[in-house]
């Protein structure tokens, strides 16, 4: 798949599984494929700035369109001349639609719905979902936002990031097959409308579309058909994954050879090690997630022999980096028993450091499965 | 003032006032003064991690020995190989006694205690105040911990900072001139023992006295007499200085000339930057305080012009940065709008970003101070 500004090469093709070791080339550089690709919520990774993120071996960076309208707004991010310049980040961004969120917010959050088995009282954020799209109040200032398949496009195409996401309903886990597919049709027709909207103004963006119909592998099936008739970049694979990895991984195995090859895929909001260890044979190509980051940011520190909990006794005199073999900021210049001392100070810095180390870990994790491809071992 | 690891030498004296540029020079090298300290409490800078802030120009840098006696305790950084090795600071560091924060705990903080009009109630950390020292509880744990001269100094031992700080009891604001002419006497006393219990084992450390006396001009010349009758590396300026500004700096017209020359002169727990302007005429060479990084984590940043409070309206539009002839990471990087954003997201970043700021603002004054005296301009 080419154009002038997006494009997605298949470098080496695993003969041992659906693996593959790709490049998506966007104008702000070159993401290799398989990779991983953390979250900046409000254009910013929590606790490390975009500078020092980009010290950390991340090609790409997901930002998420609904709070970069709520705060700072749209316009104020344009008016900076973009994203990019606005959180001084030179290399690619992702950023979703909106969708996501405005609907997660309406059951409380995605892991939550799936653990109420579909009782979870609805939030009242939501003030209407027509076919034109969905009317939320903001819980900043109380502002009614109408976000469309258009406006969500829009404020993405001001926001200017290398990929751009269609607009989607997020289904519930615990939803009837009836209901279920009456968001499978309307999720359709706004991915539709995305790209007639993005089409009027490419603006060297790429549109991804989702691909919908929760754990059901004819809905995802028909999903993957009704998209490959449209012109979209790269294909992410949205909705509810199920209720635990198992549920996805069946799913994914399911799904995967219907996608198109030529063309990158994207697994929307999952980046656990044993998923992403899981998945990549399967073909996935990205993933985001701000789950190594919350890690982080709660003393659980990725190693080569599994988490470390930074809080656990005995640490407090490990003089030695988190990880012998790690080539971050972090293991580079600190040890585990002044990381354990900085997060029972509640010191911010652990924070900080913490989360370069559990990026760039997964970041090397990544560089290692491509090498791994590369190899056919994987 | 020479010893094999720890000098002072005035390079210049003005022609204008008692303000003279300096050189410290210890074993992790020299602080050019007049020069500020910033405090990492807790060894380390609240947002900034030791690698960053020596990138800030920060020459000498503040412990605290009551803090990391508590957290992580002076045993696992002297495991550790000390607090430069503990905490990454390649260096200088200086470290005091533990005696300000057990009593100002007492009074509930300096501030509170002045404003109190000597009303406010004690706090009960401390258990008792004796000759030998004082017993108080972990605020962490409920742990009794006897604090006295000789442990001071061999906790500070086992931190290993280049400079370290008598013990020495902190009387209030509000207090009748027996009780500090009693506080007083056994202050000095204190002190005395703090030399001898140093000069067992000098450790490369240099050792400095405290100045006391509160607002008494008398009493203040008096403890210069008493501490110049012993061998202390330097003179710190401790003890009340007043309610406000005016009344400090009055205190410091008439101490100053009383002061040794040759000496290096440290202001304890005053940066803020008229106090600063002020002070250094009068010949004090290092401050200390945590006044800028408390500042800047409230959204208050220094420019030439003045506060620039970060989160006043229209900032959010601003995309320059902070101050245009600062060169420290933060203005390099990021605009006014975007650290705007930052602070009003509550983004971790923003903490780290602001206080690089101020604390480099503040060490870029104090060179050009420096420029000033070399030219008795000051």
């Amino acid at each position: 798949m080419t154009s002038d500004y997006f494009q997605f090469k298949v470098i080496h093709q695993s003969k041992k599984s659906r693996a593959r070791v790709g490049q998506i080339i966007t104008p702000h550089g070159v993401i290799d494929t398989p990779n991983f690709v953390p979250v900046g919520t409000n254009g910013a990774m929590k606790g490390v700035d975009s500078q020092l993120l980009e010290k950390s071996n991340v090609q790409l960076m997901f930002c998420n369109t609904y709070h970069l309208m709520l705060q700072p707004g749209e316009e104020i991010v344009a008016n900076a001349g973009g994203l990019h310049t606005f959180m001084n980040r030179t290399q690619p961004i992702i950023t979703d639609s909106g969708g996501f969120q405005v609907f997660s917010l309406m059951y409380g959050g995605v892991a939550s719905e799936i653990k109420s088995k579909g009782t979870k009282s609805h939030n009242n954020s939501i003030v209407k979902i027509s076919e034109d799209g969905v009317t939320f109040r903001s819980y900043r200032d109380g502002k009614m936002i109408h976000l469309t398949a258009e406006t969500s496009i829009q404020a993405q195409k001001k926001l200017g990031a290398d990929i751009i996401l269609s607009f989607d309903e997020l289904p519930p886990y615990h939803i009837d097959a009836a209901a279920l597919k009456k968001s499978f049709d309307r999720t359709h027709r706004w991915e539709e409308r995305s790209l007639i909207e993005h089409k009027k103004n490419p603006n060297n963006q790429a549109l991804y579309c989702i691909v919908h119909g929760g754990i059901d592998d004819n809905l995802r099936k028909t999903s993957v058909e009704i998209l490959k008739k449209l012109d979209f970049d790269g294909y992410a694979i949205g909705g509810s994954v199920g209720k635990n990895r198992e549920e996805m991984i069946l799913m994914l195995q399911n799904l995967m050879p219907h996608m198109p090859y030529n063309k990158p895929n994207h697994l929307l909001g999952i980046a656990d090690l044993p998923s992403i260890e899981q998945s990549i044979p399967l073909g996935i190509d990205t993933f985001d997630s701000s789950h190594p980051s919350k890690c982080a940011r709660h003393g659980k520190l990725f190693t080569e022999n599994g988490d470390l909990n930074i809080l656990r006794s005995g640490n407090n005199q490990r003089f030695e980096p988190i990880s012998e073999t790690c080539d971050c900021y972090t293991c580079k210049n600190y040890t585990i028993a002044y990381l354990n001392h900085l997060f029972k100070a509640h010191e911010l810095s652990a924070y900080t450091l913490a989360t370069i180390h559990n990026t760039q870990f997964i970041t090397n994790l990544m560089k290692n499965y491509r090498e791994k491809i590369l190899n056919d071992l994987l």
